[in-house]
């Protein structure tokens, strides 16, 4: 290819010419690519770029060991893969995140970038691909179809890590809450109406718990991104990759990595199915609803000060409000169901993606890709700002807690094994048109002692099962 | 075909031989339907079976009309349709809600009742279709790519009466609530933190505005299905319809069901596109997302009675718990919520379905009729219970609405304005941690005086624009 | 309560009189909840039904064994538990699918029949509660909040047997597909393009494997199911149950059904929250995803016969259209799809419903689970059918598939290691735009001899790695 | 404020103290929604940014006009605000997308920066909020709670003017691609089965009627957003804000954008019901369903080129593979495909976040308008790629589609009406199995003659309604 003038070089494919930026690395087919996909604006993830240099350096390390690639070339395309791993070409990745095409014109741009790089490094100009081809030297013996889904297994277990540790700390946070929390006895609720106490810190125990699970799902699906289709080459089915080459390709991906990757079992499966994809998207998915359930709880307990339920402050992050002075809201709780609503949304995309794979191939991995690492890029974000910037800093209000628990009418139901169910309800129909405490009421009607009351309506023992149940027993006529 | 006992007679096709109950009005078409797809266990809606009704009885009698079909056999297959519509036959329509082949067993069903009925009438005996045949006759000039669609449209109108109906109750009973509690001052809040003061009645005005922009949102959806496309057979060619028959058949239609049908302008683009039942479905699911959010707030004001926010009563309607004695819960609204959950996830099918269609058909009608029109059906019971147990009877807490407001910090912003943001910040702050009033402090501070305070701090006057800003100018440095 | 007439007798509540019909086992609180929830017109599942039976067995045996109800009364109750899980009441359970109220109406449904029924078998009348009380007795030591997870999870195990055995056949079968069409060679398609060659068994070898992948997630997902809360009561801290009782309950129920139940590590946590159920659900979505996808291929395989793709022929099931006479559709597949659609939408609704728990309790739990065993049967059914007259007597076009490979230019990539991208890029557009075959032009143009060619183009060959690459060395400039 | 260093000043609110870059011109509260908020990595859109400066704008006069802000300080604000729609200060709203707090944050930026550029205009230095307050001047008788659904409504009527052009080409292309392929004969299918014969004009009739139903649907949701809330303050009760203000407010935005709005008739209602967006959005997902059904139809049709259907070609945009020499793929289609995907999982999350409005306020409203706008974003430009580079380009194989229907045994449909449903099916039976032609099979049975084939068989009198029908009577016995 010749360069036209400083300012740009032409290259050729069978579709004719094009001008590219003299100074560029990519070439032809990204150039493509950028004028046929100007949708989203956003290029493709760092983690994504820095896979496809793990990927093109693994493949370039076993052509040359099963000798079909000479090694000069070899080596140039594992040092310039490696300036991409280091992040040094990251503006050189300029298609659009969301492009038709199963991936090919991110590997293209990969194999361009790298190409011109070794080029370069072999001394020749960028643009020369007789030196070093993209397709015949970097892409060899591979395909879109393993190249695009192996880096982007890479990319999701390197951003799973922010993830994991992020969920693991806040489960952490949530614990400590729970013994903090301990002694403060609270009204539970259930129907969003006063139900029986309990205590705030079985409250953060059972949302510990449940993030506790969480991680578990995330983890496990995390666990399946260590099979990869790398030999499957177009199809699964290996053509033009060489058995010694198809053997190597991963053991050099997880020596570069320093990640346990393994071949996939059957490459066709591997090529052409995503439900690694989907799974891995349905355990943030859960996560992102049982995180909005969490921070819908942290909202009503914190709800007020006034006029709402007032049971735990929120530390302040900012203010609240352009017009209401003083007002403090729960904004980081707020970020955190938003983020939730996308990742929800983003589930739903991947699972549309998933399910229009056609027959040897799915060619809707871009936006199942675009999604699904963001997914993992916002969770974390989010779930380290909600640990550190709320969840840590919340105080109880004790005192009010406690008042609550004395004024409702809820309590009853520790009476009831005491009284019969039809009797209780009948306290507590008066108490609540009164408004008078069911305490007074029982000792008014003789329904029990002050004694035998201080024993059963004890908020504290209510929150352990059984205690005041121990001595009675029901059922004679 | 013959009968080989008492309990069966056999029928024949292209695929062999089956048996079928003597009895049975419906066929071999029928069962062979009921074999392929034992799915859901649920038959067909009512409104869909008497839509076919609707339909074969219009054909049959545009087909007797352009002289193409036997006037003695139209006039039996008028009166069976007649009597399908009448709903005599429903226990005849077994195939599956969910089932393949876009359809064709509902209208095969249709077409084998109708026939062995009209056999009947003619004096003939079950099965003998050489007399009245399912297809030659009762399916003259018909396909099941013509008649489903426009069936499933005079089901949806149908239906669509009684949620017109419901909703616009539902918007007056609102309205009525608006004027009731025209006078109820409580406190607005934002972020579920207490905000400015605000009256019930423009709580229900909100709702009763936003429902009523929902009821124009479904109005315009369902007058779209007044246009259909019987005449287009197979693919929308119309191929083996008679020109007379086409335009005669939709006039047929309209006068026997009195609405307005009229033939689509484009009957290939009719045939294939499903475009208006996504947007059916998706009135409804906005309707849903919108009384999902008026059920929680009510659920949020209805709070407590002792550990929420108690602003407002819900008519109790049954003992709320099974071991909480004297417990209410605020069930109508729970299902209201849930209700809406069903309509927006049948929306999602509905949009899968749709976008399913290929080429000349969309094959995934069934699935998305089934679904469209239990969200008719879901969405006027749950309305209508709505309105009548929980709305209607909701009676306000007047003087706890009171409290909460004279207690709250948020008046504060209504001083805002005389005194600077800076200056109400640093008041709402110590009212906020020493659990003062705002008042006090505000004359303390020689900020305001009694007499401005009285005025600045009206309820009633902060829940209209402009009053409290009246007399300042500000920006003078 | 005493009877008022012949055919109904009266029963009361704190919030007044009903009439009950005089024959009927269920009381007061389930003729409310009818009332209130005319919504769906959908009875609870039947196996719903049998699972309330095994949970108040095993309440009442763990009641009578800690001596806190009476063994008279505990033995009636058993006795009409065990009569609920044959089957024997279920035209009794007449509350909605779709109600508020956290499911107590399922409960209260539950507790009365059986309450009745025990006063039955102890000589009484129906409606003599003082007998048998249905909340006092029955429902000793529980509450909705865990009788109602512990019966939705007694519920999933159960209708899971069906899932797992089918979801297993239909895995067998693809294996079976996978050796029967071993030999079959084939056109592989990427984006529907013409690609490089693959043999039939090897995309049902894919089939197979992603659906024992998803065998595998369903089976992961319901083995969380056998953790249950009974001894939660009202919020998890198991106030009014008998720590004695709280440890023998689960182990009545894993007696009773034979399945390996234990108690939720934390009683809190698992009254509160649903994400085994999301977990669940999104198992069955991602099968549902799977199973479409295979359907949709099996579509495309099979489309024409002679305008399509006719790789493969589906077994005809039903007469395919009601006036194109001899067509026959693939409805089986469309089944499916729609099927899958289905459930996809229906973990919609479960995703709604799980975020939408508020604090000590889900109270969406109703609608929940009428999805989440919706999905159970119509997957089963679907699956079962889907393999039973779809998969297993799918027949492969050999011939056709063979001669569709031979005439193909993807077959030129098998050349590329052997001359290079370009110059195959360039064969390849020549044989596209003038219709002649790859071979004929390679050898035109002298770049590949007949014998060599003849090695290199073998399609079976093709279709295992490495073997065309095998002794070829690039990159030697 | 002091600055305490060349690079940065402190600035202080209620919480403390915050170094801000000395030459930002965001302040305080920016930082603070900076640190609290790092989310997507994504600032606001640049239609956000610009519609925030319409709003000040208008606030600014109305405030000045009506006699409440200082004449200077107002013209400081206009020309900063003028300043801001330029453009011009794009890189200091650093807010992210996704933040807590209903958007108050973007208020705030938006309100920081105008104010700091306004002291600069008044010669003050950055910081000297005395001059020119962000609340007090800036944001006077405003709330985030009325000027940012206002700025949302602003930036969506804009980018709608995109979107809208865009559409309306798709349709005029589909319109001329219509009459280009009028004459072109080719297989229907249904079921991806053979049908009947349809013309290729007629495909992209259906196409373009479809779209021109979504651009209706686009425009009329559009609609709405002319409808403001501005005046309305905190909870729509307009607060602080003078009624002459409320009167010129909106009028003012009307002229300085030139588009009409109008004050919302109801300001509480206004305020917190989010309906409009999820309208719109709900008419963008059916757009993106429909787009989707017309790109897999795209594909099937250009499916091959020799083993799929092979009936259209679409231009070629770019080398279809890395690996594959030669290959095409419909790459503008899949980008259709994903970009729909993405749109519906947007309108998803769109969806939750409307649902999560609470009583006086939608806190959600950050990440609903991201998704918003994105929505129309991609869709703009996608159908402008879909446009110029895919639909405009479509070539017809016209020979190869008329091979195909005259090969085709669903032609057998047009003899149906000449010979009944039941010799016609076993005339396509025989040619099925055969492999023969309809026609010769026909002649041989004596069952047409040649001349009455040749006038029944005429594919293009069967894309027509009632040509081959047009002399027949049945049910004669």
């Amino acid at each position: 290819m010749s360069s036209s003038s400083p300012q740009v070089r032409i290259e050729k494919d069978l579709m004719g010419e094009k001008k590219i930026p003299a100074d560029a690395y990519y070439g032809i087919q990204t150039i493509r690519a950028q004028e046929n996909f100007p949708i989203t604006g956003f290029p493709p993830h760092e983690e994504l770029i820095k896979a496809f240099g793990y990927v093109k350096k693994a493949a370039a390390k076993a052509n040359a060991k099963v000798g079909v690639l000479n090694k000069g070339i070899a080596e140039a395309i594992i040092q310039a893969a490696d300036e991409v791993i280091a992040g040094e070409f990251n503006e050189e990745f300029i298609v659009d995140s969301i492009q038709g095409g199963a991936g090919t014109s991110f590997n293209m741009n990969a194999n361009e970038v790298i190409a011109n790089r070794a080029i370069e490094i072999l001394g020749g100009k960028k643009g020369e691909y007789l030196k070093v081809s993209p397709t015949t030297h970097v892409n060899m013996a591979q395909s879109t179809n393993d190249t695009f889904p192996t880096a982007i297994n890479i990319a999701c277990l390197n951003l799973s890590q922010g993830l994991i540790k992020a969920l693991n700390d806040l489960v952490e946070t949530m614990k400590k809450k729970e013994d903090e929390f301990d002694h403060v006895i609270k009204m539970g609720r259930t129907h969003l109406q006063d139900a029986v106490p309990i205590r705030l810190g079985q409250e953060f125990g059972s949302y510990g718990r449940l993030l506790a699970r969480d991680l578990k799902r995330v983890k496990q699906s995390v666990d399946q991104l260590y099979e990869v289709n790398m030999g499957a080459t177009a199809v699964g089915t290996g053509l033009n990759a060489m058995p010694a080459y198809i053997d190597q390709v991963t053991k050099n991906l997880a020596e570069i990595t320093g990640l346990p990757f393994h071949r996939a079992d059957n490459l066709v499966d591997a090529t052409q199915n995503t439900d690694a994809y989907t799974q891995l998207s349905g355990a943030m998915k859960i996560l992102a609803i049982n995180l909005s359930k969490i921070s819908n709880d942290l909202r009503l307990m914190s709800s007020g000060p006034r006029t709402g339920f007032n049971e735990i402050n929120l530390p302040p992050r900012q203010a609240g409000s352009s017009i209401m002075p003083g007002k403090v809201n729960p904004v980081m709780c707020e970020v955190v169901n938003q983020i939730s609503f996308q990742v929800i949304g983003n589930d739903h995309t991947i699972s549309l993606a998933s399910e229009a794979g056609q027959l040897e191939l799915n060619v809707m991995e871009p936006v199942l890709v675009f999604n699904l690492l963001q997914s993992f890029t916002i969770l974390r974000n989010g779930i380290n700002v909600f640990k550190e910037f709320a969840v840590e800093g919340i105080e109880a209000n004790i005192y009010h807690c406690k008042q609550l628990v004395e004024n409702s009418v809820g309590i009853i139901t520790a009476i009831n094994p005491h009284v019969g169910y039809e009797t209780a309800a009948r306290i507590a129909k008066e108490a609540i048109s009164s408004g008078r405490p069911v305490r007074e009421i029982c000792i008014e009607r003789g329904i029990l002692s002050e004694e035998e009351l201080d024993q059963i309506l004890d908020p504290l023992e209510m929150t352990n099962p059984g205690i005041a149940a121990k001595e009675l027993i029901f059922g004679e006529e």
